[in-house]
């Protein structure tokens, strides 16, 4: 079973927006078993959108389309659908109803260019839109459907989960296809390639080894497909335990776990608390914590010090060592993350000094130089890095390494 | 002149990571007036790469690969390239000098798998990578090109800027394509449909108007494409400044400014200065702030209190206001932010707070319920908001309205 995706929209061709449906859409079609086996993007063309539809339709069973139906000119997937299955628009009452009663519940007025959303391809079957105006089509070509739906993540989203699943579950007869992936942090790729070089060529045939750097981190993804799903569940198992017991100390978690997720369990697991004191990172770290749904249970809050007068007067980093050793500094993230600590009582804390860039570089202290600090009940541990000279990269790599080096010590708990 | 994008990566089709370098590229090849018409993404497999190859090359004259090219076993792009251009793989001296050299510099072992990035196609023109150690490569096949990166988005960027662009400019001869993008906040698509449909239908045929749908805003990207780059300069002027003429209260900037960096513009401008206190928001507003370089200037640090023990010790919030009306309360948020105001004893001050959830909401303040302040010299406005119930897009919403009502604000000045 193949599945193929076509995402619609000059707006991706030129690199305004970046198509992150398509992403979204290879997860979910995977935990049902299905592989998606291309992406197309192309433009909002009748031509573009129907030549893509062909060739999707050679290779693939299921055919998902996503943008392109929006109340504006521009949005032309509807009638395009409508001629590729050689049928005509008609206007659907559960749909003008629907509409109706958004803009009237939002108090406002209800245009022309909205209502036209009621109007659909007549041989398609109506996937309702929670979400906003314009609604999914399902086309059933014998064997093969072909999907559309809105281009916004969100109502995509929710049309595909609440509309489209169970449809294609009953639809299809589906194999199985299982997905693991061990997240490593602070080491490289060749050299983790070189670590697990033995258990790699010892893989079954049915299975499959990726390796997915990110920042500050790389992925192994474990991929295995066969017809008996507790074989199956068995044999990744026992892959599994395998890579652990080769690599196990660079091993942060599984899946979808995040770094910040990881650290919350862990200060959640041991009662424990934290704070944060950001100079270069200015929010990123506590951003990332707060990200973690259930984080008010261990996270206190920040002081994000961007000024000096700011670390002198609500961390109480001595002006003298500003002067002497400079913000970037050992002992000056060293104050900060001791004393963050201090005053928001919490167990653990986190400080981050550093020159994002792109300027404020010194022969000394080049662009991408970072001091990190961890305090803990017991000790403060500090590292020197140099992230490079890209700002972006260099406040997440920050922050990435931040949570890791808080990490190793909460793993001594 | 068309370019096709073919990126490659299992990781990409399984949903494991999002597609960027799609859209960075688009955004490049336009500006030296090559339009994107096509973006594939297929997996690690030399069947599906010669295809998209073989289809891409139909139909254009540019064609960009990326990803596959790692040191490990699921990547397979380079031998696959050697086959469909049917030529042999051969040691690369200055890449084998190159690899050796990034190794030694970083006192790391130098192994085999490493040594084979130094392998390239006999055919082929040498990309120098000088963020890694696997190489771009570029085909001439007549007047058709075809080339082929990394899949790591900063390798990747500095091969095409540095290696890329100056070949594509000498070998092709380019027509000219212009576009500008409007930003606006605050109004709906289909309300700025209406607003501006006359001006839509009578722009000129070589103009053609997008709506982008974002976070809190949608922008207006005007395309035109000329072969008299003068004519097509004034031109698009007009048609700017129409637009400016109809909806100029919702605009706040062009192409790739960005919220925060238009409020930092403002600051700069009348030298004022701005800190944060948030809560709901957990550093996000901040993190905004301090992505753009240069915000030192103006920004001077944040208070996130995501505890309520940090809101009253650290922001001076009045107990009893916080027993009785709740931190999510107009109340609330006005003294935090008069109060982060006069302690960093900046000009302006913003403050969050908010029910992210998934938890936390009540029949009276459900999910998704965020009050937002800004504190001026002279006064501070409050706005009451429903951000919905996904976390994530609350904090990003948040985040965007908090900075929207500073600037309604500072264009007061």
């Amino acid at each position: 079973m193949k599945a193929e995706i076509i995402t619609i929209g000059d707006e991706i061709l030129i690199g305004q927006i970046v198509d992150t449906n398509s992403a979204w859409l290879g997860k979910e079609f995977n935990k049902i078993g299905i592989g998606v086996t291309h992406i197309a993007s192309v433009s909002d063309d009748a031509d573009a959108i129907s030549e893509a539809l062909l060739q999707a339709e050679n290779r693939a069973d299921i055919i998902i389309i996503t943008g392109g139906l929006g109340p504006t000119k521009d949005d032309v997937t509807k009638q395009t659908l409508a001629d590729y299955f050689q049928t005509k628009l008609v206007e659907n009452p559960k749909v003008k109803d629907w509409i109706t009663k958004i803009f009237t519940n939002r108090k406002l007025p209800l245009i022309e260019a909205n209502l036209q959303q009621a109007f659909v391809p007549e041989s398609c079957e109506v996937l309702f839109n929670r979400n906003g105006t314009a609604p999914g089509m399902w086309f059933d070509k014998g064997n093969k459907t072909i999907i559309s739906m809105p281009g916004v993540p969100f109502e995509m989203k929710s049309i595909f989960s609440e509309e489209c699943l169970h449809r294609l579950q009953k639809k299809y007869a589906l194999p199985f296809i299982l997905h693991r992936t061990i997240l490593t942090c602070g080491i490289g790729e060749s050299f983790l390639a070189q670590k697990i070089e033995t258990f790699e060529n010892e893989l079954p045939d049915f299975f499959k080894l990726a390796y997915l750097p990110d920042v500050g981190m790389v992925k192994l993804r474990l991929s295995a497909q066969h017809t008996d799903e507790q074989f199956l569940n068995q044999c990744m198992d026992n892959q599994v335990k395998k890579l652990y017991s080769l690599v196990s100390e660079y091993i942060y978690g599984e899946n979808e776990e995040t770094l910040a997720g990881n650290v919350g369990k862990l200060l959640i697991k041991h009662k424990q608390t934290l704070a944060t004191a950001e100079s270069c990172t200015g929010g990123y770290v506590a951003h990332l914590i707060t990200s973690i749904p259930g984080s008010s249970a261990y996270y206190l809050g920040s002081i994000i010090s961007y000024a000096n007068e700011i670390k002198t007067n609500e961390l109480h980093v001595s002006e003298d060592l500003l002067l002497e050793k400079g913000a970037v500094s050992e002992e000056c993230v060293k104050q900060m993350a001791e004393n963050i600590r201090k005053k928001f009582k919490t167990n653990y804390a986190i400080a981050t000094s550093g020159i994002a860039g792109p300027t404020g570089g010194s022969p000394d202290k080049p662009v991408g130089t970072v001091w990190i600090a961890v305090s803990t009940p017991t000790d403060t541990v500090t590292k020197l890095f140099n992230m490079g000279d890209n700002r972006e990269r260099t406040i997440q790599r920050t922050a990435i390494q931040a949570l890791d080096l808080l990490r190793k010590e909460l793993v001594k708990l």
